[in-house]
């Protein structure tokens, strides 16, 4: 964009020296709407591209997390339809459970709302922004409202909604609700965003989100249709749900003074006794009591009646209290076997391995790393290793500089395994890594979810697990190298031995036959002695 | 923490086949409180060390405007007192105009509100987040409330508040409010915040950050106590307040389609032509006139009449029509000669040189970009250059590797300029390098206002800078260097021709006085030389 011009101004101003008064009169609350629009890059819309993907995988999380949610073996069609210059309508459907309609406005035409922000249990969506932040987006740039069609009840029609969002209130409003069916819809939910946006393929692109979705979510069916209207489908390589992760209570040891005044403030249980059994994860009678007693208070006082002062005594009792860790069927890793077997399905490598690491915590949140490598084959031997970041099954796109799971792998000494690595860089070689995080709360650098944070605790995991995974590709990359090195030297024996016969035919008179004995000999002591 | 025991459960955790039914039932609203109480990462409140810094910023920032805006000479008092282990209360006092009572409690005690959200206008606080976060932040580790006081009239006492946030409202809960005055106090406002904390010194310290905040601040005089009880007085170095920002419109080239439609619902203006002329930057009648008839409509339509469609018509056209460049009044940059004067004060150099470039635009946003540098001295020799960055005069301590700023100095080739530096690292040797944006609206990375996103036109600003700063800086290292090859041939004179002298003398039989004369001749005819 051009320069500004020189000061020259057609209108005064706003300018007068304030006080607080004139100050006061500014002030005024900021939508969450308002405040998003204008800081899209937090929510990834900053760049047309960036906003075509982002609006694709928010709707690709919601449809997952809803279809697992209600066991129902997901099945996807995702389409891009260009609609102008830089325009594209975005088009997500599943066979999810459907929305009911009294949801359905809120979900799409407010930011802040959901189900997921509350429990503590894995999902791919974890704050009630995304997929309303998508449908804001497409207004602001195109001024088109959201469409939904959702159906609950095979026997029932299903819905068709038309919303856009009051930014200024963060509310939705409805421009039409009407009934709506098609033959054999039975259940699910499909919505249609309108954005300004750039279309790409490649490395970044559409097709690659939906080659590592593909890749982490083996259960999922997928079909593509690119805006040439090419169709592609990605295919189940397994017609096993994950187990389900179950939501869990909040665990002592990541509760802090505030918290727990809020959950005293909230329970019903009329005890402190009972309040730390209820409420807590892995709170037993014997530990509850010991948790208010060791605080100076009495078992029988009222939630209630407690301040900060007692709170603080509490919080410092937990601490000296033994509790086990929280439970972890919170979390639902994608598997050692089932990584492997995706990677064989997609990546055509001579190598595959996988680890998938025991639970661990941050600040009370369990969370589960795991790493898959393959290594080889078709896989380009020339250029740096291709790194896939996951988290909850969801691949991150963006962002890997500022990633907990690039400093985990860009902080592992590859060249123990045999690759070659220059100092903070990716290893070079046929390599890719994939690195997934499980967790009932991902800790994100930004709204956005393109990268994680870097939690001591959380580094230390993805090393932990590269390093597994590390030392069995380190095996194979030896092996290979000896493989290679003895063939190298078969291929000299096999060059030069015949010479040496046919020379000492000449100069000792050798008949044929005695010339071949040579040779055979010669061949298989060379043989034995390389193999001492 | 430990590891997870293996799963044996207390509790049945909730498990159940969702439906849309049961999974209406989970939704609800997520307050921007309990987001941000989850998700305090983003507001850099993710570790004990960086939660006190950036209590501290924020208490710092909202003090300098408050008393640039009322144009004040800004008196800031900062002191940190521990309070317990890992626990410390920070208060921060200004001599500004103060807050009138009726709005301390949202202030300090209700996220997403303020006076610098909704307003084009350079200032170190946008969101209406900071201070507030601090206080939950604090009353989440310490249950401790916020304390404020402030005093508006010199004339009248002053209000003492303690307030604390009720998070799942979002709004604040006030404690006390009572009347406070001490002697000589005429005006401005003081805050306190208690919370768990860790306090540290040294490069990404307090002390850094306040020595940095007076360097891009040579108009503000801070009074330090750290937590030791030592007090440490940073000076003013000009009694001038910085040109006042002041606030601008919208500019047309920056608005889209949702925006517009917005604007003209809110409008007063009843004619597009005057809704145009009144509502944005740089639109005169004629500009005004050639936008509403470009897109085919009347210049005497109402604004409220306009839908999706026109709107779009009207974006199109706008971007046909020749509209000056926003006016930059709105920024209010530190300036070449000020940010020279302020190393010189306060950085031990033999070279300094700043540019301030001229203002540019961002997604219709203008801003300003300046660097600053300094060279030789006392400036540590052997390390990789220091690289400061500000926005709008904030200096930021964090994601250094994430910030448009850092990529700016990265992707400078500073060999060109005689410096040393690997590829992708900062440059080496005895240099400092301060990095400036000012912005109505600075994209930063998060909400933790800790990096710069990297929009093209941001970065390329950068780097236009550090270029024209960087061949300066060039010349002066070629001199230098020159100066101390000067110097070694000198040396090398000086050394050896009173020998070659003394030779002739023997082998010739020469005199003292032809002996020194001949020492002359050669002495000048070598320095001669050398200077062709």
């Amino acid at each position: 964009m051009a320069k500004p011009a020189p000061k020259r101004r057609k209108k005064t101003p706003t300018r007068a020296k304030a006080t607080a008064q004139s100050m006061a009169g500014q002030q005024r609350e900021i939508s969450v709407s308002e405040f998003f629009t204008k800081n899209r890059h937090l929510l990834g819309f900053d760049s047309p591209t960036k906003a075509l993907l982002t609006t694709i995988k928010e709707a690709v999380d919601n449809a997952l997390d809803a279809c697992e949610e209600a066991e129902i073996l997901p099945e996807l069609y995702v389409e891009i339809v260009s609609t102008g210059e830089n325009r594209y309508r975005i088009i997500v459907e599943d066979n999810g459970p459907g929305i009911v309609e009294a949801q359905v406005p809120r979900i799409f035409g407010k930011l802040l709302y959901g189900s997921k922000f509350h429990r503590l249990r894995q999902s791919r969506g974890q704050q009630g922004i995304g997929i309303s932040a998508a449908g804001m987006y497409g207004q602001l740039t195109t001024a088109k409202p959201v469409v939904i069609e959702s159906k609950t009840n095979p026997r029932e029609p299903g819905r068709h909604f038309e919303l856009v969002i009051d930014t200024l209130k963060n509310e939705p409003v409805v421009k039409k609700n009407v009934e709506v069916d098609y033959e054999g819809w039975k259940h699910g939910t499909r919505v249609e965003i309108e954005l300004e946006g750039i279309y790409k393929g490649g490395r970044r692109g559409v097709d690659a989100y939906l080659q590592q979705t593909s890749l982490a979510n083996p259960h999922v069916h997928i079909t593509y249709k690119d805006p040439k209207g090419e169709q592609s489908v990605y295919e189940r390589a397994t017609d096993e749900l994950p187990e389900p992760a179950l939501e869990i209570q909040p665990h002592p040891y990541g509760v802090e003074v505030g918290l727990l005044l809020r959950m005293a403030k909230a329970t019903k249980s009329r005890h402190l006794k009972a309040f730390f059994q209820n409420e807590f994860s892995r709170v037993g009678p014997k530990a509850a009591t010991s948790i208010v007693e060791g605080a100076g208070l009495k078992t029988s006082t009222s939630p209630k009646r407690l301040t900060g002062e007692t709170a603080e005594r509490l919080i410092a009792s937990i601490a000296r209290t033994k509790i086990p860790s929280p439970p972890t069927n919170c979390l639902s890793p994608i598997g050692e076997e089932q990584l492997v077997a995706s990677m064989k399905e997609q990546i055509d490598a001579d190598f595959y391995t996988a680890v998938t690491r025991s639970p661990s915590v941050y600040r009370g949140n369990p969370f589960q790393v795991e790493v898959g490598i393959a290594y080889g084959g078709s896989l380009p031997a020339d250029e740096l290793a291709t790194l896939y970041r996951y988290a909850n099954r969801v691949p991150l796109q963006y962002q890997a500089g500022a990633c907990a799971a690039s400093k985990g792998v860009l902080q592992t000494n590859w060249k123990s395994y045999g690759l070659q690595q220059s100092r903070g860089a990716l290893p070079s070689g046929p390599l890719l890594v994939m690195v997934h995080i499980a967790s009932v709360w991902v800790p994100f650098t930004s709204e956005s979810k393109e990268a994680i944070a870097s939690y001591d605790e959380i580094i230390k995991e993805f090393k932990l697990a590269l390093q597994q995974a590390g030392r069995e590709l380190g095996r194979h990359v030896k092996r290979r190298a000896r493989e290679r090195d003895e063939a190298k030297k078969r291929a000299y024996i096999e060059k030069y031995i015949p010479h040496v016969g046919i020379a000492l035919q000449e100069i000792l008179g050798l008949s044929d036959r005695q010339e071949k004995k040579i040779v055979d000999t010669l061949t298989d002591t060379l043989e034995r002695s390389r193999k001492i």
